[in-house]
This record gives structure tokens, C-alpha cells and sequence, in this order.
């Protein structure tokens, strides 16, 4: 029997999409004049099986974990920094904690891997699946049974989550645009120097160290690069895997998923590779400034609603696309049609 | 004693501005990671004159009008739709009023000259100067004396509101692109070809007769297109010199704007060139799909919040973007600093 994620995806309903297009074209407004709005409320409606879309439930789950290949040198930020930001993220003093507070969404924070265990915090759940992943420049990130267990950790937040609208996956750990940059090369067969960014804040040195461990590891593991799951095994994060499990339980459940910037679009691109028709889940809320996302969101053939140069994480730029989102909802719910309002339409 | 225009605008506070970016760079995140918020914040912070900016007291007045040029077949919908439209905001059936409402803000429309008077409407004033601006390819579109008048519409509308964190300013009047479009040549010298558009949605060949329009337009006026009002008075329309008016009062009296579209920035460019000053008194909602609106952006030097490929005008992409500012002010005052949070800053 095949693993679970080769499953088939739920099916969008054409005709809820295609009734949400035509209610469209009857509010008082030139066709078309409300842009991505409508093509994302459209969207939202073949998914949502429902010619009018709602976003009132939402449910965001941040996957945490630590890297190896941090002792590289490969962040501006110490390592133990995961550790704190899961500890603020428990207390509400980061960006996605106060965006989520105000979109009064179902929160929480899933450790996979901190290097040091972590006391009991409200809104966070301990999986760790080790100290860490393992330096890949060394040796490979992880066991193949922990990138299973990685997977399963994703999959189960969305399945155990209550009813929702719209997903979205957040990540943390410090030296992860390492690993998604490395990731994205492996899976693109693109240079490093094209998708290594600057993550937290290295300067011009520092990405090209970042490139350089970058290219070591991928000449390390050359010849067992070319399977899918072996990519990410070799050079993923706990974090990654599972937010590759969340997204495509995520189709397989029938739950849109909000896509946020670099690492969670590289964690799409998996899914979609591996999965291929759960991209009709997708939504892409940000892009972001880190050098190699636009590469990415090309090779999903995605656009996102929100471009703000922010290069944050946590699902931030995500969560900052669902006002966007609400918005194109209630317009596409409570404007006047042409006929209600009396306006008269384009000139035959 | 000159113009009103042309006196002073306020100062913004540099101290506030600089207080909001210390505040920023202590925030638990790295520096600059939530890309253009923290300047849109920043901005906000010395406009606001304190260092917690918010927008909670918006004011949205919507300039109306009709214009003579629509006879030369300009536009996709007949010229009826102006005053139809006047109707939908009033019953909160269009795009503006329904994001209007959600925000709370005050809303008003102003008539600035529709082609036929129209009854009493609840939140519609009647300030018409005319049925419609003249045919700009036969005569100059308003007189001397009716442009004073719609830049003092425009500053008497800002004058009058309520207390605000920020005024929107948008715009209705079938035919207004193509205004829009000749003013934009005749100030920044750039040929019909490169700014004129689909307007509400205009085929090809629609789109080239329209730039033929504006061209004999600008042939038939070239000796008077060197001073900015002539140039205002010669093609403008109504709103367009009402929305002049507005952005002008609202520098001098301190109040923050946030541009919609493709005719609001044209508004802005002329605001600017009269009062340079006035710029500092702006952010910019959304880059529309108008073919134009990128090079009116450039030379306002414009950087907008939202790209959705609106092209809805009424200020429906600067209201959409509201969202997205307060969100930037509520993670500004909510985020926890590196200090409260016990989390590690970068590496030294």
C-alpha cells in the first residue's frame, strides 16, 4: 500500500467556481475591474464548494524546529533564538502571535526539534523528533523514519484542527532558508547563487558563505538527490517536512491552504512534486524579499497577493493576506448586483 | 496674497518618525524583516505626530462628476452611470461604500456635476458647478473661475470632517481616465500612447482612438499647456481638481492621505507640482492595472502598498489597503521587544 501522501487530493467544485465568476459579472462594476480579488474569490468558492466564499475560521500552526547546518555559520541569529521565539510565540509577543489574536484564529506552535528540550508552554506541543536536525554537510538531516514522522506530524495538526476556512502553516528555526535554499536547488537543478538569500540579515559575505555550504552539501549527496523524498531527508528541517505533510493533508482534506514566503512556498513546491494536483489547494499570500522566493512562486506558477519586501516567516505574510482575502469575500457578498442597483451595464 | 494652494503645508515630526524606528529595530524580529510596513509605520509615526501611529477615524469623501469628452466615444459604459453610481454609493451598494462601512469610516459623496441634477440622496452633497465638464476637444473643460471653485470643493470637504487618522479621497465620473490621461501627458510631456488605457474596459481599438483623442486635445491646446492650472482647467474634470484641492488641504492642516488609483494619483502629481511640500502627506494604496498608473507612480516617486490589478477607481484600492496599515500599527504597538521577551538580538 502506498504512503498516505500519494493519496488522492479532494476534488474543487467547477461549478461553485464557475457560479462565483458569473455572480462577478452582475456587481455594479466593470468586469474584471477588481483583479486578483476576483480571481482569488473565485478560487475560494470552487474550494470552499460554495458560490459565496467565507474566511471566519482559521487555523495556524507554526512547525518549529533546529538545524545542523546552523554550525556552519550560516545565520545572523544565534541558534538558541528557535528556542525563544517558541517561548514568545507561547506568550504572544511575535508578529504571527498579534496577527493571529486579531483574526481570532485557532493558534499553535509544534516543536519537532529544538536542540534542548523546552519546559510545558500554553499553545505549544512538544514532538521533538531529535536535537535537531544533523549538519548537512556532514551527513544527511535526517533518518528516513523521522522524515516519516516529520510528515505524520504535519498531516495530524491539520486533521486533529477543528473545522476551518483557510489554513496556514508558519515555520521557525534558525539556519531554515539554508536548508529550503538548498532544498530549492536540488529540486530545480538551480544554482545556489541564484536562491541563497540573506535569511535574518547576512550581509554580502555571509550569503556567499551561505552559497558556498550550500554548494558543498550538494556535491556531497549528488548521486542520491535525484528521488524526491531523499532531497528532503538529506538537506530538510523537521519544520519543512511537516509543513510538506500539513499542506498536502491540507488537499487531501478539502482545506485551503494559505501559502506563506520562502521556506513554507519551497515546503509547497514538495507537495506539489510529490502530490501534484493538491497545488489546486493553494493560495499564496506573500512575496517575499529573500533573494530566491520569486524563483520558487514561478515554478508553482503562483502570484501572491501580498508584496511587502517582508522576510519574517512565522506565516506572517500570510496572515497579513487574509484581510485581503476577507475583503475580496465580503465585496463579492454585498456589493449591489447591476440589476438590484439600477445601474445600467456596458454598452452592448 | 496668493492662492490658498500655494500656501504652507505642515511639518511632519522627524523626532516621531526617528522614536518609531528605534521602536522597530528593538522589536523581536530581525531588523527590516517586516520589509515595507516599518516604513509605512515610520512614515505614519511623523505624520501622526506620535510614535504609536493608528487608523482607527478614517474619512472617505468620494469626488463625482461628468465629463464633456465622453462624447467623443471614450468610454465602455454610457455616461448615465455616473449619476447611477452616485445612487449606489448612496444605498451602499458599491465596491467603496460596502469596504466604507467595514471600516467604519465616515463616508460622503460629493457631486461635483453630474449632467442631470439629482434627487436628495442620504450622504451625497449636491455641489454641482455644471452638467459636466465641456468637451475638452472643442473647448477648455471648465473656466477659470469653475476650477477655484472644485480645488475649493476638494479643501472645504477636508475642513469639514470629523477628527481623522487619515482621509481617502475617490473618485466617479464616466469618462475621468481619459481626463486623467491628457492631464498626465500635458504635465510630465509624455506621449497619449503611454498613459492612456482600458479605462472600464476598453477593447484595442477603443483604447487607440482614445489616445487619438487625447492627442487632438493636446494639439488643439499646445500654447496654453504651460502652466499647471491652465493645464487643470483646459482637461481636467471636476473631481479631478476637487481631489487637487483635498490632498493640498489635507498637507496644510496635517492630516495623512492614502492615493487609490490611477486618477487620484494623477490628482496627486498635480498636488504635488502646486505644493511640493504635499508629498510627504502621502502613502499610496494600491498600483492599478491602468496603463498608465506605473509612470504617474514614478514620478511621484510612489511606492504603493497593494498590486491586485484593480482598475475600479472610487477608492476602493486605498480603502483595501487600510488593512493593511493597521495592521502594520497593531503589530508596531503589540510585538514584544528583544528585552521583554528574553530573546537573543543578531550576533555582534
Amino acid at each position: 500500500m502506498s504512503h498516505w501522501y500519494y493519496h488522492p487530493v479532494a476534488l474543487p467544485s467547477a461549478a461553485m467556481a464557475e457560479q462565483a465568476r458569473a455572480h462577478q459579472n452582475q456587481l455594479t462594476k466593470p468586469q474584471g475591474s477588481l483583479g486578483y480579488l476576483e480571481d482569488a474569490v473565485i478560487q475560494l468558492a470552487g474550494l470552499q464548494q460554495r458560490a459565496m466564499p467565507e474566511l471566519n475560521n482559521m487555523v495556524m500552526v507554526i512547525f518549529a524546529a533546529d538545524h545542523g547546518v546552523v554550525e556552519e555559520g550560516v545565520s545572523a541569529y544565534p541558534q538558541i533564538v528557535t528556542a525563544e521565539m517558541i517561548r514568545n510565540f507561547s506568550r504572544g509577543g511575535a508578529a504571527i502571535t498579534v496577527l493571529a489574536k486579531k483574526l481570532q484564529a485557532e493558534f499553535q506552535v509544534i516543536n519537532l526539534g529544538t536542540v534542548a528540550a523546552l519546559e510545558e508552554l500554553p499553545n505549544v506541543r512538544d514532538s521533538r523528533l531529535a536535537a535537531g536536525t544533523k549538519n548537512f554537510c556532514v551527513e544527511a538531516a535526517m533518518s528516513a523514519e523521522q522524515l516519516q514522522q516529520a510528515l505524520s506530524v504535519g498531516r495530524d495538526a491539520v486533521l486533529e484542527a477543528n473545522k476551518m476556512d483557510i489554513f496556514i502553516g508558519g515555520e521557525m528555526g534558525i539556519g531554515n532558508t539554508t536548508s529550503a535554499a538548498a532544498l530549492a536547488c536540488a529540486l530545480l537543478d538551480v544554482s545556489p547563487e541564484e536562491l541563497v538569500g540573506a535569511g535574518t540579515g547576512l550581509d554580502e559575505k555571509g550569503i556567499a558563505h551561505k552559497a558556498q555550504v550550500v554548494t558543498r552539501a550538494l556535491a556531497l549527496y549528488s548521486e542520491k538527490l535525484n528521488q524526491l523524498l531523499s532531497i528532503l531527508q538529506t538537506l530538510g528541517g523537521f519544520e519543512i517536512a511537516a509543513l510538506v505533510g500539513s499542506y498536502i493533508a491540507c488537499a487531501q482534506q478539502g482545506i485551503p491552504v494559505l501559502i506563506d514566503g520562502f521556506i513554507s512556498s519551497v515546503a509547497a513546491l514538495f507537495a506539489c512534486k510529490i502530490n501534484p494536483p493538491a497545488r489546486a489547494w493553494m493560495l499564496f499570500g506573500h512575496q517575499g524579499a529573500e533573494k530566491g522566493h520569486q524563483r520558487i512562486l514561478s515554478a508553482l506558477h503562483a502570484r501572491p497577493l501580498l508584496q511587502l519586501d517582508m522576510r519574517l516567516g512565522e506565516g506572517s505574510g500570510a496572515a497579513l493576506a487574509v484581510s485581503v482575502l476577507q475583503n475580496a469575500c465580503l465585496l463579492h457578498r454585498e456589493m449591489a448586483t447591476f440589476a438590484d442597483a439600477g445601474v445600467t451595464d456596458k454598452n452592448p
